[in-house]
């Protein structure tokens, strides 16, 4: 079940998430450009459907389910974009969406989810409740579990994202993706060098939850242990699935500090007049960091997603 | 000199502009269309170069000058958009801009003149003093004076922004436009009673500073005095010709007040993930209000611009 989404299969989440998802705009800055020596491409995901890239996949996975699977509903533990998403797109369906939160959830996710009709379910803050509290879920449901990104429709649902940004824009260098579970990168890379080899796939991870750098870097699936990074989207692991994918296909992956994050941010903020979250700020801090060589070249990048709490600023 | 501005002087603005003009993508969100029980289509000027839609109208002009004329440079007294529109304008024709700003101007919108190469000459902040050191100015330069929107170049450049958005987006019933000292309003209602005359032209105008409204509903030219808003942008008075226009061809003009202009650029930037700056989001405090009645209508929406200090929040 768990194999590496082929092109055919991109192709049909594509067809699949059409009627349901925004294709969304690529905007251009030429304050970045004269920064960075580069042309870049910023596929703005943070104007998706509740905000993130997320609803691809998880707008894949809902519509791929038979209507006999469809009927048990379908169930996550997340507090995050992966939630809304997996909630609005079971709401399209017309089916329930099960969310395992954990207990000091931020108000503002919480909301999120229940605007979209998730069913929340609390569980206390760690992974081992948040993952018993799943299971409890599905044998009292029969619900039908959905990874937020070790899941080959997950992973073909967000590659629907680079597959847009690169029919668009021809001849890119290269497209640089966050990567936090791994499903964004591991589902663009697979495009990249299915359709466009000569385009090269990077990954930017925040230094506070490398295991991505890690795993790569040895060659072996490395779990990351106490993450800390402002980039609230960023702290999964890697899966074993994204992991297989993004070894075989990916050239690079870069760290960046939460520092040079929110920074990074703020530019896109002032100078974009457009909303990203930190998990998305982070390629863009790689490059204001020069820590890949973009120089005369043409760079898309996957501004991921827009939920931050207005309440108050991280600068 | 100061006539009205023909469809044909629009289409040459839409030729002059183009080489240095982004065309802004048009974006659309279920959240406020269900909200509205309208079709909304907002017209993302916060992505024009500099910030604004003011470019439009400051390039018209700069690119309409004659060698000769250009070479004795321009002139303008502002601290706002046009400032910093008219400084990349001239930077672009290779001349001079000389802005006045009042002393007393925000440290950022003077970073924004420089960082474009406009020459600043401050002054005290009253319009007296304004004037009398633009006269001076003009007096020792020789430069051409570009006035923010009394002006038919400046009116035919921003009425640019209307034409994109009603040639992209077929069978509006109406267009929205805040409205300071009616450039923008009067040259999109110059483009719609011309090519689209079942297409209403509203205005939106902050409570503090309602002279359009007094103008409008009077029909005699009143200016602002002491205006008070937190719509940076929109303090300025009609004009001689932009009161003419408007007059003639909008067909009303609504007012907001403050609390409801910061209510509605929050949930602007929460619910579209765009920067919007106070003046730009007088049209969704008036839709959120209801104080238009868009019902199942199809509403054009220019968002005027995104120039906000980000380094604390209004709300």
């Amino acid at each position: 079940m768990n194999s590496i989404p082929t092109l055919k299969d991109i192709q049909e989440a594509v067809r699949r998430i059409a009627p349901y998802a925004h294709i969304t705009p690529i905007l251009t800055n030429s304050y970045f450009n004269e920064l960075t020596n580069a042309q870049l491409y910023f596929k703005c995901e943070n104007f998706q459907k509740t905000g993130a890239f997320k609803f691809r996949g998880a707008c894949n996975a809902i519509m791929s389910l038979t209507d006999k699977e469809a009927k048990r509903g379908v169930a996550t533990h997340s507090s995050g974009n992966h939630a809304a998403a997996l909630s609005l797109a079971a709401n399209i369906r017309n089916i329930t969406a099960h969310i395992v939160i954990p207990s000091n959830a931020p108000a503002i996710k919480i909301k999120a989810v229940q605007s979209y009709g998730g069913k929340i379910r609390f569980c206390e803050p760690s992974l081992k409740a948040r993952e018993s509290t799943l299971s409890q879920l599905l044998e009292e449901t029969g619900a039908i579990p959905i990874h937020p990104y070790n899941d080959p429709k997950v992973i073909a649902g967000q590659a629907t994202a680079a597959l847009e940004l690169l029919a668009n824009v021809p001849n890119l260098d290269m497209i640089i993706t966050p990567v936090g579970g791994g499903g964004l990168l591991s589902g663009s890379a697979i495009i990249v060098k299915g359709k466009y080899p000569h385009t090269k796939v990077i990954g930017v991870e925040p230094e506070g939850a490398d295991d991505a750098f890690q795993s790569f870097s040895s060659g072996r699936l490395i779990p990351c242990t106490n993450p800390n990074t402002i980039a609230d989207g960023l702290l999964a692991s890697l899966g074993e699935l994204t992991f297989s994918i993004i070894t075989k296909y990916v050239d690079d992956i870069i760290t960046v500090s939460d520092q040079s994050i929110i920074h990074a941010m703020r530019v896109v903020w002032e100078r974009m007049k457009i909303i990203i979250e930190p998990s998305s700020a982070v390629v863009v801090a790689a490059l204001l960091e020069q820590k890949i060589d973009v120089y005369n070249q043409r760079i898309g990048i996957i501004l991921t997603g827009g939920n931050v709490d207005l309440e108050s600023l991280l600068w």
